[in-house]
């Protein structure tokens, strides 16, 4: 225990420092959507290799049809140490609306707010705060001694703008990648003394449909009455995907669909999170979801579909008594545990085809999908963090679900056989994306100190 | 009979001189819509009064804020004769596409088809050859004794957009143009040697919702499975509005729907219109309405209702999976009977609301509607009508009805509380308001001669 003590007296010794080289990083303005900062891109690049090679990391700058990565890799003490890949990104989301900043966007300072510091500045908390904590961490295990576990870094540059390297890039660095487990720094607290852990990410199919019926459009004076309405059939199909629990229809759609463990949620219910206030605050008030499911079941652990967009005849001004020829949806389903997009996308068509009347058609088209993905509650490193977060914490890391899904996590499974071990200290209101972005200094700091921990876990595991 | 014998005379006599006047009607390119063709209806509007001036009508060219009126009067030979409102419109639809034209659309020319002469040109149909069809018979009566009528002509320039003059012409001149009957010559014939009377005009009531949930687009990962979408929802509504057989549900929908009287459906089922054919014109092949109803019922004598517009959430390229704040669509419902635009209306209104679920709301905007106009089958004129026409064209004429509305009846009858006789000579195949646009030289002179004999027969009533 004498180099983690060690090491956790180096973070809080070096926080000033630590602050210092975090402002340095985010006055670097590396927005990658806008070719404009190519070059802002590049110097955060350069300035995070100049940093790990000075931390004694093989670290390289490899460039991509896009923006470049960071990749990094630093070997522990002893052999047959794990090997645990830590990915984050260096870039940011454009700083607009400039002018609804209180100070500018990359020139990072702290201010006091009643809850504590914070760090403001686009970038502080997704993701440059975030991936620092750890490269603060690797910091103090250097300095304390030799590393607890083999440690590849990589830094992603096209994260806000669609990771669109990526997957060319995973694959053509497989084996220099590959690690026991990932470590992915891009995820939030349950709130500011409550560290969690995202277990369960959804997954999506996302399906378009155009259902088409006569070979032009009509006048529904000359027509209605005797000639298909696509938009009717369109709407029939849709009014058919949920019964009136709220349940998905399709068949097969829960196949790999579990009850949520017993032990998570407990965690769930105790977790103080407000359903009520979650939909008051966009105006809502009363779960529109399946009957008999928790907000958070609903948002985290269940399957969804949904309507993206729909549109067909006469959507301008005024009025057209158009009948048309064709009406259009894009449709996605959220999917949890072991559901397979294929076998969805199918029951989907389908069940489309099944709706279809005389005389209509439906065309499809795919817009890409990706598994859910869950990390067993048995995994062994998910123990070693949560023994590590609940010493640093003093209390129990909750085990949270993303109703969204982060593409690289799905990525590294697929592409690379490792799961992802998903710890981040961001608060729901870090305002990411948005004007003033925040990240808490005590995120940052016992951030840091968590990351030592868990890699000292997974060390002597 | 030895007025109407040479008054049909001067007729077949005159064909040659009366081709010369529509064409120099035609040669007028009066295009409604287009500021730039504002002189030219002026001119048509001009040339009209000159010609029924010349008729010894008491002709005027009234002003309004957009294009002329022309309003003109003669009096019978005999005190207490019947008063007819004669009205069409001499404004055209503009002739785009222009290249589709075999030749240019205001140079009128015959042009010999395998079924007879054709007279091409923009508006030969729509409206100008049909309404010198009553002017022809005018002169031809003028010429060979007194008018067996008083007779008052209306023409508008502003049908083919929108009338919108019109409204505020009738209040203001009611009593100049009040009659005990209109006369409307801009339908159409069951083809090319059976004459039609169309007594039935079906109504509409046009209704836009949108449907709000959440005070802001969401994210489907963030949000999806509890938060309301209003897509649904829509969709719902709009399913819900019809029942498996195709009829209607909105309660009180069928009040003052009536069946259609045995004489009509018997004409209607030896009219020779084959549905089938009528529907793979456009690609179709299976009538998609009331179930047990015929096609040509489907069109004219049946309510319907129909989405003419549906839009929410993303609809460009690509995908985006947001959860919308809003849905919309535009519902138009087609009226005959006695239907009441205004209890359909709410309804419908009523239907919505009942259907919204927690956290819902919807806005309705109206964007007007009209009855259903229906020429009682005891009209005496309608007797006099059917008795010329059988006379004329060697068979019955058929009751028919058409699908879309006809502004101008409902604003005769509400406004000046005339039923119309509608009687017009165009065909199916006339290509009004496409390139090529023709009218049948017989019609042109076939129904000359019907008006005469209408006239006469109105006369002697």
């Amino acid at each position: 225990m004498a180099q983690l003590d060690a090491a956790l007296a180096k973070i809080d010794a070096n926080l000033d420092t630590a602050l210092k080289r975090l402002f340095a990083l985010v006055a670097i303005p590396s927005v990658s959507t806008d070719p404009a900062y190519a070059a802002a891109c590049q110097k955060a690049a350069e300035w995070l290799r100049s940093e790990l090679a000075g931390l004694g990391f093989e670290a390289t700058v490899r460039s991509t049809p896009g923006r470049p990565m960071v990749v990094a890799h630093a070997k522990a003490g002893r052999p047959g140490a794990p090997h645990v890949l830590f990915y984050g990104h260096y870039d940011v989301q454009p700083p607009d609306p400039l002018d609804l900043w209180q100070t500018p966007p990359f020139e990072p300072r702290l201010a006091e707010a009643p809850t504590g510091t914070q760090i403001v500045g686009r970038g502080t908390s997704d993701d440059k705060g975030q991936l620092m904590t750890f490269v603060e961490a690797c910091r103090a295990l250097r300095e304390t001694g030799p590393l607890p576990c083999d440690i590849t870094i990589l830094f992603e540059g096209e994260e806000e703008s669609g990771s669109r390297s990526l997957p060319a890039f995973l694959a053509e660095n497989k084996a220099e990648l590959h690690a026991d487990i990932a470590l992915i720094c891009d995820t939030g607290m349950l709130d500011r003394t409550t560290p969690a852990i995202t277990t369960m990410l959804r997954g999506i199919v996302t399906e378009e449909i155009v259902i088409k019926g006569a070979d032009r459009d009509l006048h529904s004076g000359v027509f209605g009455g005797a000639a298909v309405n696509p938009i009717h059939v369109l709407a029939r199909i849709i009014a058919d995907l949920h019964d009136a629990d709220g349940r998905v229809t399709l068949p097969g759609f829960y196949d790999g669909v579990a009850e949520l463990p017993a032990e998570i949620a407990e965690q769930w219910r105790h977790a103080g999170f407000d359903g009520e206030q979650f939909l008051n605050d966009v105006g809502l008030s009363v779960p529109a979801g399946e009957k008999g499911r928790s907000v958070l079941e609903m948002l985290w652990s269940r399957p969804t579909c949904d309507v993206n967009g729909i549109v067909g005849g006469y959507t301008g001004k005024g009025f057209k008594t158009v009948l048309p020829a064709q009406a259009g949806a894009k449709i996605s389903f959220r999917l949890v545990g072991t559901q397979d997009p294929q076998k969805i996308s199918a029951s989907f068509r389908t069940f489309v085809e099944a709706r279809l009347p005389a005389d209509c058609r439906a065309e499809f088209h795919a817009h890409g999908g990706s598994e859910a993905q869950q990390l067993p509650l048995e995994s062994p490193a998910l123990a070693c963090a949560r023994a590590a977060l609940r010493e640093e914490w003093g209390k129990e890391a909750v085990l949270i679900g993303c109703g969204g899904s982060l593409p690289i996590v799905g990525a590294f499974k697929r592409d690379l056989g490792m799961d992802s071990l998903m710890i981040g200290f961001g608060l729901e209101d870090d305002r990411i994306h948005s004007p003033n972005e925040k990240y808490e200094l005590s995120s940052f700091h016992k951030g840091a100190r968590s990351w030592v921990r868990v890699l000292m876990a997974l060390g002597a595991a």
